[in-house]
C-alpha cells in the first residue's frame, strides 16, 4: 500500500454547536497552506499562537489558536497543522475551503489514522483502540481502550514474537544438526514454551470473551415462568439511572432504549421477543426462549414468585442455571410483601423483591459482579479480528505439535510461522493491503 | 460584579461522536489540578505536550495533548490549561470528573467569557461576536462576527467615546469662563463634532437594519395574487441547494425547513400564513397579508402571470411595490410558457420565468442583490443590544441640543454623560451586573 502525498484537512471535533472546534492539516504542505490563510510564516513546533485567518478574497474570517507539529513528531508522523477556531459549524467548514482552495484535499475516514500506521507512529490495535475509544459509551470502555492505546497488547504480541521467533532459531539449529548433537533438552525447552504461548493465548481469549461487554455494555437475561415479575422488573432496570444514557448524543436511539448505566457499566437486556416492542411478550418466555437468553448473557437474573408453591416450571429454571453454573447468575425472589408458599431451600442464596421495595440490592448486586469482571488485569482483545487473529495463532501452535513430536522439524518450523504471521496481524500484518482498508474506512472522519 | 476564584471547567468541543474534544480548565488551580491528574509538572507556557490521564483510582484513562496558558495571556486571563482528549463523549466526561475531583466546579454556560471581559481581555461587543459566531450559519455571518471580534465596533466606541469626552472637556471651560471669554468658534466647534457623531450613528443603525440578515438569514416575500404560482417558486426556492442547511447540525427543525443558503447568505422565507403546514395557504394571501410580508421581508418577489391581462389586483401588487420602492424589489414575470396576455409595459424590469425552466437567473438576481448588502465596509451591529445602546446614544445627544443652543451648559454635559453612558454599554458598562448577567448566560457552555 503506497502512501499518496496530498495534504488532507478534515474537521477533527464533533458537528454541532461547541466553544471550539479543530481543523486539522496533515501532509508536506500543512505548514505552508497554514502560513498562506494566516499570513504568517513563524510557527513553532508545538508553540501555540493565536492567529487571523483570512479567506481568499482576504477577508478575516477567524482568530483561532494555531498549532504546529513537525514531521516525524505528530500524530500521523507527517507536518501536522490544527486550528483550533471558534465553534459551530460555519467557520470551520470555512476554513477546510480555503485549505482545499489552497490545494490539501478532503482526508477520507480514518486517514489519519492510516497515515500514522504506515509511518509506524501506531501499529494496528492502537488505531483500533483510538477508533473504538471515540464512541466508548462507559467508563469501562475508557479504561480497557486507554490501556491498548498505551501499548499493553502491542507489548503482549511482541512477547509472543519473540517466544515464536526463539523457536524458528531452535528449529534452524535443529534442522542444522544430527540429532545425537543436539543439546539434550532443546525438545524440552521448545515443548514447555509452546505450553506456555498456549496457556497465555486461551486465558486471554477466555478473559476478553468475559470482558466482551465492556466495550458494547454487558448483557442481562432475565428468566422464570410467566407472571413472576419479569416485565416490571425489566421496566426498573431500564428506568434505573437512565438519564445518563440518554444523555449521550450519537449514539443511536435503539442502543439507548436497551442501555442502562451502573456504575462504571453499561449493561443491555437482552431482548430474544420483542420486549420493547410489547411489555408483556416477556411475560411469555419458554423455556426455549431461556435458553437462548441465558446463552448470550453475561449476567443471568432468574425470577421465582414467593407467592406461590415452586412448580414443575421453576424446577425446569432451577435445573437450566444448575447447567449454567459457569455463567454469573442472581437468583431473585419476588413478590415477598405476599404469604411466603414457595420453598426457599430450592433456591438457597437470593435476593428478596417486591414491587414495594426498590431494585437497589440486585442492582448493587449486578455491579459487584461486573466490578469483579473487569477490575481484573487481564489482558482483553477489543475486536473480532483481534479474537481472530489469537484464535489463528493458537490453531497454527496447536498443528505444530505434531510434526515436533515426529521431528519434522520443517513441517513444525512452517506452521510456527504461520502462526507468526496470525499473531502480527494484530499489531502490523506482512502484507494485507484489503484488510487494512477495511479497518481504516470504519472510523471516524478526521481521525 | 466580583469574580468569584472558583476554577472552572467545562467541555469546549461540541458533543457528539468526534475525534478530538477539548476540555478546558479555567483559574488559579488549573495547573496544579492538571498536574495530578497528568502526574507531570514540567508544563510550559503555550507548549503543546502529550501526556497521560490518571482517573484518582491510578487508572489511566487517556493520553492528551496538554496546553497550558499562563496568566494574563490567556484567553480569560486566568491561568488555563486544556486537554485535547480522544475525541467521543465518555473520555471528555471522565476527565472533566477528575478535575472535579481535584476541586474545580462545572463552569456555568458563558462564564470563561465573562471572566475574559472581568479580567479585561475582552469587551462586551466582542464577547458578543464569540457568542453568536458558534450559532453562525453563513460565510456572511462569520465575516461580520470576525470583524467585531477583531475588534471594529470596539474602536466605533471608543472614537465616540473620544469626540464625547472632547465635548464635556469644552463644556467644562464654557461653564469656568464668562461667555465673552471663550473661543467664538467653541459652539460651532461642539456643533460640527455632533453632527458628524449623529451621522455616524444614523447610517451604523440604517446600515445594521440593512445587514440584519447576515447573522440570522435575509428575509424574503413572496407576493402576487392568487394562483399566480407563488407555492410552486416556494418550494422550489426552499429546494434550491437545500442539503447544505440540512446538512448542519444543531439548528432547530424549524429553521432547516425555512432557511437556504444562497451562495454565502442565507435566506429565510417570510411565513405570514402557516405556508409550511399547508402549501396552498401562501397562494390564498390577500393583500393585508402581502403588506406584512412585504414590511418583514428584505428582499420582496412579487410574481405576475404572464398568461393573463393585467387586472385589478395585480394593479393593487404594483401600487404596493412602488409604497415600497425602499425595499428590494425582484419582479418575475410567471408562466411565459404559456401564451402573453399581460402587459408588460406594467411592470418593466423583470425577470421571466415558467414552470419549465429553473429558477437559476432569480437566484443569481437574489444572490447579486445580497452581495450589494453585504459586501461594504460599513460598521454593523449584531445584536438588539448593540442596536439599542446606540438609538439610546443618539436620543441623548438630540436630547442636548436644545440646553446647547440656549446656553445651559450644566445641562448639555448632563445629557452628553448620558450619551457616554449608553455607547458605553456596547463595549463596557459603567455599572450594569444584571445586564451581564443575562449576556453571559445565553453563551454556550465551555465559552
Amino acid at each position: 500500500m503506497l502512501l499518496d502525498d496530498n495534504t488532507i484537512v478534515a474537521i477533527a471535533t464533533a458537528n454541532g454547536i461547541g466553544s471550539i472546534s479543530i481543523v486539522r492539516i496533515s501532509g508536506a504542505n500543512a505548514l505552508e497552506i497554514a502560513s498562506r490563510i494566516t499570513k504568517k510564516n513563524n510557527f513553532k513546533p508545538r508553540l501555540a499562537s493565536l492567529s487571523p485567518v483570512y479567506n481568499h478574497n482576504d477577508e478575516l474570517i477567524d482568530e483561532s489558536l494555531v498549532l504546529y507539529f513537525k514531521a516525524p513528531f505528530s500524530f500521523t508522523g507527517e507536518d501536522i497543522v490544527e486550528f483550533q477556531c471558534h465553534g459551530g459549524v460555519a467557520i470551520a467548514n470555512m476554513i477546510v475551503n480555503e485549505v482545499l482552495h489552497n490545494g490539501a484535499r478532503m482526508a477520507n475516514p480514518g486517514e489519519f489514522s492510516k497515515r500514522a500506521f504506515l509511518n509506524n507512529k501506531i501499529d494496528l490495535s492502537k488505531a483500533e483502540a483510538i477508533s473504538k475509544m471515540i464512541e466508548a459509551r462507559s467508563e469501562d470502555a475508557v479504561k480497557l481502550l486507554a490501556k491498548q492505546l498505551k501499548g499493553e497488547l502491542s507489548d503482549f504480541v511482541n512477547d509472543i514474537r519473540e517466544d515464536l521467533l526463539f523457536m524458528l532459531a531452535y528449529t534452524e539449529v535443529s534442522i542444522d544438526y544430527a540429532e545425537e548433537d543436539l543439546p539434550s533438552d532443546i525438545l524440552e525447552q521448545i515443548k514447555s514454551k509452546i505450553d506456555k504461548i498456549q496457556i497465555k493465548l486461551n486465558e486471554t481469549l477466555d478473559a476478553s470473551k468475559r470482558r466482551e461487554g465492556m466495550i458494547e455494555g454487558f448483557k442481562i437475561a432475565i428468566v422464570g415462568k410467566p407472571n413472576v415479575g419479569k416485565s416490571s422488573l425489566l421496566n426498573k432496570l431500564l428506568n434505573f439511572d437512565r438519564a445518563i444514557i440518554s444523555d449521550i448524543a450519537g449514539t443511536t436511539r435503539d442502543t439507548i432504549e436497551e442501555s442502562v448505566k451502573i456504575g462504571t457499566h453499561i449493561i443491555k437486556i437482552v431482548d430474544t421477543a420483542g420486549i420493547r416492542n410489547a411489555s408483556d411478550v416477556i411475560e411469555q418466555i419458554g423455556i426455549e426462549k431461556s435458553i437462548e437468553a441465558i446463552n448470550e448473557a453475561d449476567i443471568v437474573i432468574a425470577l421465582f414468585d414467593n407467592s406461590k408453591a415452586c412448580d414443575e416450571e421453576d424446577k425446569k429454571i432451577i435445573s437450566l442455571l444448575e447447567e449454567n453454573s459457569h455463567k454469573q447468575i442472581i437468583k431473585v425472589l419476588n413478590k415477598t410483601d405476599l404469604d411466603n408458599a414457595f420453598d426457599k431451600n430450592k433456591i438457597m442464596d437470593f435476593i428478596e423483591l417486591s414491587t414495594k421495595n426498590s431494585i437497589k440490592d440486585l442492582v448493587s448486586k449486578i455491579e459487584t459482579i461486573l466490578d469483579n469482571n473487569t477490575h481484573s488485569d487481564e489482558m482483553t482483545l477489543i475486536s473480532k479480528r483481534q479474537v481472530q487473529a489469537v484464535e489463528d495463532t493458537l490453531s497454527h501452535i496447536n498443528t505444530s505439535l505434531f510434526p515436533l513430536e515426529t521431528g519434522e522439524f520443517e513441517f513444525f518450523a512452517h506452521h510456527i510461522k504461520e502462526a507468526l504471521e496470525s499473531i502480527s496481524n494484530i499489531t502490523r500484518p506482512y502484507e494485507n493491503e484489503q484488510m487494512l482498508d477495511v479497518m481504516f474506512g470504519e472510523f471516524c472522519l478526521g481521525k
